[in-house]
């Protein structure tokens, strides 16, 4: 995914505002070149406000006159459609519009996304020299999404492809401790189920589910190794009051082991 | 995937603007629980101005003193982050957050989803309420989303879930016109080769890769039955003037076969 090939191209938009929003959604998700074709206010105060830190991508913005100026170097066009057109065109959605496009890039072509007016999108003839439609699946019951959010959801996508594998999200990522290993584990539940029966909580001869339970609860949290010394240290507290009250009510098989 | 179990809990938003975007951007996704956790200023003009035709789903919004009142019945809760937390929590992005919300719900569980201020998001106390911290991958250069852009992310990823395989931009989907069959698209490519011959642009001697790279290019577009008919009726007549001409240039095997 090569950010720098794309192109966000505005068609005749009407709201200056909407101009500004568009320039902070693409700076936020790592996209850089916009062009606005025959805008209908521009440049105006609303724009430059809107677009709050990413001023400057407004400022390298390519401002032409009509579309085929914006397109003259594009070598992958796609634009963004409403359903219900009279002659179906090839439709893909927002992520595997963004999968095209970045396998685009990385063949080294130029990428342009065009994105219609506010009030009625790009015209027949318009959508006529794309090679791809994209359509947002919204809701029937208000399927008209503002044109910067519509901006906002592609280049959304586009940078979950650009950030790939190494993504933020992915857990255990960016973690400060490692997590427990399985020995450690074994031994926190030994602990546990000793103290357990010491305070009288499991009692040995009948201990139900009680393990199973709080093995399971333990495990879907995944405990770092921080987390554990501190459970540990606590069930080690537990033991030393059972021993001033006069030692455990049950004992276990485990009793007076490693700590 | 029910979307009537998910809640859009906006805590101490400043801007009414953002709420009505909000507003706009759940309903555009099929979201409709909106709760706002003591806005600065609400109920405001603003708000209802940018809901636009979401004005329904402001009408229908809670508003409550605190975050207390606005989870009370709440059973996955998740937050939304910026990175570098003092202690981490698990962060997920948003398109596996929204699968795991989407599992709660069809579990029959009440899902809320957190936004912060627009300035400085959720506190750490309130992020520490969460089961789970969602995380959009901004880029380092502007890292900060406008909030209506943040929950329009999230409600798209929750979209795409309810759309599922059903999405409006699978390929094919929509066509008004059934694709052609392989046997019909073999009696187009030896029609085609026919008249090729008989216009002398293929010499059935030497026809070096014409029709392999004519097949590649018919096949990659994938041809419906009216666009195979229209390119067959071009071939019938271009045939025609072929025999006005007095024949044609080379033959085929197939001349004066089938039409």
């Amino acid at each position: 995914m090569r950010p720098e090939l794309i192109d966000i191209v505005l068609v005749n938009t009407s709201h200056p505002g909407n101009i500004g929003a568009v320039a902070r959604a693409m700076k936020n998700m790592g996209l850089a070149r916009l062009t606005l074709v025959a805008p209908r206010q521009y440049p105006d105060e609303r724009a430059v406000s809107r677009a709050t830190h990413a001023a400057d991508l407004l400022q390298a913005a390519r401002v032409v006159p009509d579309l085929d100026s914006a397109l003259a170097d594009a070598q992958f066009v796609v634009g963004t459609s409403a359903r219900g057109r009279r002659i179906p065109w090839p439709v893909q959605d927002p992520r595997r519009c963004a999968a095209r496009m970045a396998a685009a890039t990385e063949a080294g072509q130029r990428v342009a996304v065009l994105f219609g007016r506010e009030d009625r999108g790009l015209s027949n003839e318009e959508l006529n020299r794309c090679n791809l439609h994209l359509h947002i699946p919204s809701h029937d019951a208000y399927s008209s999404l503002n044109l910067a959010m519509a901006v906002q959801i592609v280049c959304y996508e586009l940078r979950m492809l650009a950030v790939g594998d190494s993504l933020p999200g992915a857990e255990t990522a960016e973690w400060d401790t490692p997590f427990s290993t399985q020995d450690n584990m074994e031994r926190f539940y030994a602990h546990l189920e000793e103290t357990l029966a010491a305070i009288g909580f499991l009692n040995p001869a009948a201990p139900r589910q009680l393990m199973p339970r709080l093995r399971r609860l333990y495990g879907r949290v995944r405990l770092d190794e921080m987390e554990l010394n501190i459970l540990r240290g606590i069930l080690t507290a537990t033991d030393e009051q059972v021993e001033r009250a006069g030692g455990p009510v049950f004992g276990t098989e485990r009793a007076g082991g490693e700590p």
